[in-house]
């Protein structure tokens, strides 16, 4: 199989073996793959696959077509339309995925969707209701809210009966932003704006302390991105007077016990709602496989408003 | 009445008005009235007692008999040994607090026992429970061992089947503290014996970096003193790394409704355990009120196993 590979820090596409499924997995023919920032990690050598995923093959997500089942799977038939978030190797022509692991694909998706839905919502909703526990009718401040994990914040927290505030730096982005349902701000207007019981933070450090500022008594924020800087000072009397609290997480490094009810709960929580038309997976752009390093590149360059998505196959 | 008094950054001894009870209120005849760090800062300005309550008197609990009751009261009769966090005034010979406030006080403790409990109770209840969520079973890093809160939260924790560690600064107190089922350790002993799911912060900012270092994969921190400096460098990438959350607290900035269910959630979950003699409040020194200026220069010193407290009136 063709598949993109990392190589001094550069993603070039290269052939690899095929993969077998192994016991309680499927082998899933990929039609769309995400981009994600730790993707841009792994590229650098900062963030490798945690053990048992191809450790040169990058992505995080995929989405496809089950092409084989190995011993005991069930949970799908050949040919099912699946989703999941992989530990890595996603960005290929073929995956191995044990079936607890895989989610199906809402009907009303087409392949750049479903191949940037899985991270990003999963993600979100884990940062906002497992661990922020945002509720109906609290005010939620993304930070970054154009990007796959802001967008996808911004509308389950708007599903959830929560209010939307974010900011986004690109100017050009804001009116897409805002069309979801959110306030949308540049990063320097917010504090202003608050006080918010929950602060989701995927730009980093720089805003830590006007964070907590603008944070409500018994406040949360949840840190999942640093893109701009991960250390910052943290005042921790401010911490206690607002008696607040800091998240930090990643999936990534998440047991498969832990992976795999984090795929329940957005069946349960998430996938009706892109059924219904509440949920969409916005795509600012897609590249073939072959075209992986101008995906990357584009990525990089940010200002975007969703998923870069590899298309691969007959996703393509 | 004879209370405590800030003047001037001092603590006098001062006649004022006798307080009366309100609906809803009993008015307490206080035996004993525990010193906190909260009373520290009070003195020197830093912590304004919430609206509501006695500006001027310090004290932020109290141990005494039913001496009066507002119109409605009913929960405990005249008499009755009653004890309770209050938002300030804890320092002088009466005190009105809400029925709601109070609880009763154990029969097998004395003044100065039960003048020392509801404070460093609560907290470290609170932050060990309500806040990190600590099970049994898991391991649990207390800094600043010796002091109120720290002899609380150690033998809450054993007594709820988790194993404990202590960083404890004087030497001189660290067999006592052992005593009370902690592995003891110097200050700059701990990231070693790691790693802990729950770390509970009475010093501040210096441990933040090993803290987050000592941590287990989803660990929580609690912090709710700082005496030893509040602005420290946070490695965010480190905390999401930890899958960690860090939580800060104070409960005199609660609302009255927070305060009661603390309350209840004292006399539900703590209290027996002070009947069945498996918790004890290790006093360290008890001063008359005359003498509560002194009672402040010991508290302030430092290095002692337990808390202060003031005896007064008959519980002197």
């Amino acid at each position: 199989m063709r598949a993109a590979t990392v190589r001094e820090e550069e993603i070039v596409v290269e052939e690899h073996p095929d993969p077998e499924p192994g016991a309680g997995e499927a082998l899933v023919r990929v039609r769309a793959a995400g981009l994600n920032g730790g993707d841009m990690a792994q590229r650098r050598g900062l963030y490798p696959a945690p053990r048992g995923w191809p450790q040169d093959i990058p992505g995080m997500e995929v989405a496809g077509e089950v092409a084989a089942l190995g011993e005991g799977a069930e949970r799908f038939a050949v040919g099912a339309r699946v989703m999941a978030i992989v530990g890595g190797g996603g960005q290929a022509e073929l995956a191995v995925v044990h079936e607890r692991l895989l989610m199906p694909v809402p009907d009303a998706l087409g392949w750049p969707e479903a191949g940037g839905l899985p991270e990003v919502f999963t993600t979100a909703h884990d940062a906002l209701f497992s661990q922020a526990q945002l509720r109906s009718g609290e005010r939620l401040l993304v930070h970054g809210g154009a990007g796959g994990v802001g967008t996808a914040a911004i509308q389950l927290a708007r599903a959830s009966g929560a209010r939307v505030t974010a900011t986004v730096r690109a100017e050009e982005l804001r009116e897409q932003v805002a069309r979801l349902g959110a306030t949308v701000l540049a990063p320097d207007e917010f504090v202003e704006d608050g006080p918010y019981e929950v602060i989701l933070e995927l730009v980093g450090a720089p805003n830590l302390a006007d964070n907590l500022q603008a944070l409500a008594s018994g406040g949360r924020i949840a840190v999942i991105g640093v893109s701009a800087g991960a250390k910052g000072e943290l005042n921790l009397l401010a911490l206690m007077a607002k008696r607040a609290r800091i998240h930090g997480s990643t999936l990534r490094a998440r047991s498969f016990e832990e992976k795999a009810l984090a795929a329940r709960a957005l069946e349960r929580e998430v996938l009706p709602l892109f059924e219904s038309g509440t949920l969409e997976v916005p795509v600012a752009d897609t590249f073939g496989l072959e075209d992986a390093a101008a995906a990357y590149s584009r990525f990089e360059a940010g200002a975007k408003h969703g998923k870069i998505v590899l298309l691969i196959g007959d996703g393509a």
